[in-house]
């Protein structure tokens, strides 16, 4: 029995935990789990990450916020003290599927009421799986002031990995703007619509660089304030080292690549990847990596790590961060120019690498062979009444003010639009290049058979604008699940299932659809409670552009008192 | 039985009322009193009051907010759909008393949990008394944000005010920041202290003219914007005015001139005044005056209505609205420059026209001849734990997450501090214009012997820095006030009370403490509940600069559990 404390002072916690089993692939180990805890105090700071000070919410003071460790089996236990002034917050822990605790998911209106300002809630959840994930603000557009930060489970004690390396380091990559999340929330729900433009710089490790000249003279920008110096990996000649390499960002698609150095993949979301060799990594919001790469080239220099944007046309200086061959001075810049990445707009490129992510042969969680359900959902973007807006199946989503899982749970019929939403579209008659779309605002959600097995074939198309069709990554809280295809055009169901890929698919808890393409995935709808499944996109999934899955809702044990109090949620806190 | 709506789509409300009986100076009527029903919208709208444009939080799309016009024992309604992405929201009834509903005062922390972001909450409330009211919001610094707005009591038909006039007319005034209130909150509540400047300008109706020539080339700023064009008072020839004024400002004391024209002050926050006639009125943040004025000048011409900033070192220009005479064209320029009035640190000039204000002779209402309790409050800016703080006999206020009135009621004793509050300070050996002053946080009250006569006296001292005092100007919730004496220097409890005005003061629930002075209040504590009593500048507040009196809480009916929800109020809103 053990427990780690990132805080002394917590007083009057029960630290008793049990042995427990964990089941992992290499065999039945009985292992010490332990309980760690978190405190954290979130609340505005002026902050300077990319050189211009702006207010961020931090956590404990910082943006990014501390990276939480544990091993597989572990409990994570987080104390969240809301101290932001009069606005609330909700913290989401993307990857970690939540069995068994569907209601810490953190997803405010589908899983739980904002934790109101000046309240403390505790999150409490199993990390059941080895591997890279994130935790952020799913509330609002929150999540693009800085909440943000990593989770890393090791594997247990004794278990091999299916690769080797010498050092394990990681990174988060993020998009960065200088107007505040409420500027740009009014401007997406403005008509005419605003918008806040592409990204002022890219952090890695909350890191990037502003070109201060370009700010106005009421700004206080700094080049030279060390909250916006370089991030420095410093590497040992010769060793190899695991990266894991995660992305948060609320808009762009970036390629990261490490100068002069091959990377070889070997993780992806929480699964590990049949090994394959790149220079540069394509990574969407919401996914994470693990590559290897050996510190293997001219010592006597250092190296950039370089983040561009991809997929949209850039207008967002390379972030970068320096790889420091020990025992150069970490501050030594490289002789080179920053790399600038492949051409942004080669979708074939993108479209190869994410084809390319397949199981470890060692590693194969296989594919049930066949589906229950097939939801086909039409990603658009829209004028509704006017605003622009993204829809699926020409339905806008918006969420309900009083969360779904309470609401099914309590059978608040009245919360949501009970009909069921749309299963597909006319696929047949639909043109994906069209530029007209009409959608409605709505709230009806897709319920599953407990323990079914559904098959969803994100179907991209064109924008409001022509010849323009956006990559969208998809995240589906509560589940992994298998990446069986990606297509170019439209998707056939009578013709594409039957290149599915069901021997070796990687899991994953995102996806990239790509432009005017299709991405098929199947999962098991085994987790009772209420998931929300959407673009990873801050404003996309603002204006829309998502969905919820509900499945065995009645398993769901009591629900805590504390996700409640907002909406019709509120009556329902007596204990 | 009547009742007016502002929404016709407002369903199922019962708009059943009972005639009922108002006392009032005149006599007993029995008049029909109404049900006003509002329906309000809080959202973030962009907007430019003085040419710059920023996010503002507004009322159905407007700041300052629509006015609530009624009269004396009307019943007011505002439904408040909070429609602000991720902030919470109060609002407060500023001068409205509140019988009987002190759990609809509208303060966070002290009567309510806040409004949670998507909520919807019922304010419903009488105005028992004719006059000149705000409403504004009282949580965190939201109220700088831009929401506020007017109440306009009229007395009931038949009942003749101690005044005539032709034309019944307000304006509201307001000081305006660009920052936005997280920043200048995050600011306040930073070591190092932040302040955030001069307020930019100073807003009549919601407009001012800022110099866009001095905005960064980021910012948007538009002299021509039609929502920056000065506000036109329109006057015929010859008619008489009343014009209601009211400040909201959450800095400036304010000096208010029509240029040209004198005025008679008839009203002061709803009580009838002694008629004086001034050039120039000052107006401190809370307070709402009536005063008459008649188009008598030289009609081929418009003149200024002129705002200038008072007791602090302006750094602000003058705000301007026009007085246009009917039939000039409203958009003609007055020839003459706005007036820049008095000096702004003409302290005895304030002096000697706050003891002017004396209650009308045939409206006084006697104040009782005796207290039953003196509490002394020395006023200090102070340094706790190294942050800057105001603070009450060295006690900076802090208010408790669970709002007192819940806690009270509940017997929560444990949401703050049972100790009393301190009743005074060592006014005998203590130099008011000393820097040093020793402070800590606190979350103790007062608790006053219900129907108990309680004097308090706010004493003025030194600020932090050398030479330097300033005006507070302190408001009462709950309570209209005697405003028995002003003075110089430091109080003394063996002379001064000799001195009171015991025969016609003026009855307020806002009054300014001047720099280096003392004011003398007393009040009836008749009203059961637990009410704030802060200094009306919105950074002097958050800091610290308020108290709490409660009064019959054992008197207060059933809470309605809308106004729970949060800390420890979280568990008791089960219907």
């Amino acid at each position: 029995m053990s427990a780690t404390y990132s805080s002394a002072s917590w007083r009057g916690v029960n630290l008793l935990l049990l042995l427990c089993a964990i089941w992992s692939t290499t065999g039945l180990l009985l292992v010490q789990a332990k309980v760690h805890y978190h405190k954290w105090d979130i609340s505005y700071k002026f902050k300077s990450p990319d050189c211009y000070k702006k207010l961020a919410v931090t956590i404990n003071g910082q943006t990014p916020g501390p990276t939480i460790n544990a091993q597989q089996g572990d409990t994570i236990v987080v104390r969240v003290k809301n101290s932001l002034l009069t606005e609330n917050v909700a913290i989401h822990w993307h990857g970690i599927r939540q069995i068994g605790t569907p209601w810490f998911d953190g997803t405010e209106g589908v899983t739980q009421c904002p934790i109101v300002a000046g309240d403390t809630f505790d999150y409490r959840f199993v990390v059941d799986r080895p591997g890279t994930y994130l935790y952020h603000a799913h509330y609002g557009m929150q999540r693009s002031a800085g909440l943000y930060g990593l989770i890393r489970v090791a594997v247990p004690q004794g278990v091999v990995e299916p690769f080797a390396y010498d050092f394990d380091r990681s990174i988060i990559l993020n998009d960065w703007w200088h107007n505040n999340t409420y500027e740009q929330a009014t401007g997406l729900a403005s008509i005419p619509f605003v918008w806040v433009g592409e990204p002022r710089s890219l952090l890695i490790n909350g890191r990037g660089k502003f070109n201060c000249s370009l700010a106005g003279p009421t700004a206080v920008c700094n080049a030279t304030n060390p909250e916006c110096s370089p991030y420095v990996l410093t590497v040992v000649p010769g060793k190899t080292y695991r990266l894991r390499i995660a992305s948060i960002t609320s808009l762009s698609a970036l390629n990261f690549e490490i100068e002069g150095h091959n990377m070889t993949v070997v993780e992806a979301d929480g699964h590990y990847v049949k090994p394959f060799v790149i220079k540069n990594l394509n990574i969407y919001s919401g996914e994470t990596y693990s590559v290897l790469f050996t510190a293997d080239r001219d010592p006597s220099r250092n190296y950039w790590l370089a983040v561009n944007v991809i997929s949209r046309k850039p207008d967002t200086p390379t972030g970068t961060a320096v790889l420091n061959y020990y025992p150069n001075h970490p501050r030594k810049s490289p002789p080179t120019s920053p790399p600038v990445g492949p051409l942004w707009n080669d979708t074939m490129y993108r479209l190869n690498q994410s084809r390319n992510i397949r199981s470890h042969p060692d590693h194969v969680h296989p594919p049930p062979l066949t589906s229950d359900r097939m939801i086909i959902l039409l990603n658009t973007q829209n004028k509704v009444d006017g605003y622009t807006r993204w829809a699926l199946n020409n339905v806008s989503f918006n969420l309900p003010h009083t969360p779904y899982l309470i609401a099914l749970k309590e059978k608040l019929r009245h919360v949501f639009d009970q009909r069921p939403a749309p299963e597909t579209y006319d696929y047949r008659n639909y043109d994906i290049h069209s530029l007209t779309h009409n959608a409605t605002i709505g709230t009806s959600i897709y319920r599953l058979d407990f323990n079914s097995t559904v098959d969803v074939i994100l179907q991209n198309a064109n924008m409001l604008e022509a010849n323009k069709s956006e990559t969208h990554p998809w995240h589906l809280h509560g589940h992994d699940f298998w990446v069986l295809g990606y297509g170019q055009e439209k998707f056939d169901p009578e013709v594409h299932p039957k290149e599915y890929n069901l021997v070796d698919p990687i899991m994953k808890n995102t996806v990239p659809l790509h432009q005017y393409g299709w991405t098929a995935i199947r999962f098991r709808a085994d987790n009772p409670g209420a998931w929300a499944f959407h673009c990873h996109i801050e404003s996309h999934f603002f204006l829309g552009m998502g969905v919820v899955f509900e499945e065995g809702v009645d398993r769901v044990g009591e629900l805590p008192t504390s996700i409640m109090g907002c909406g019709d949620s509120k009556s329902l806190t007596r204990p």
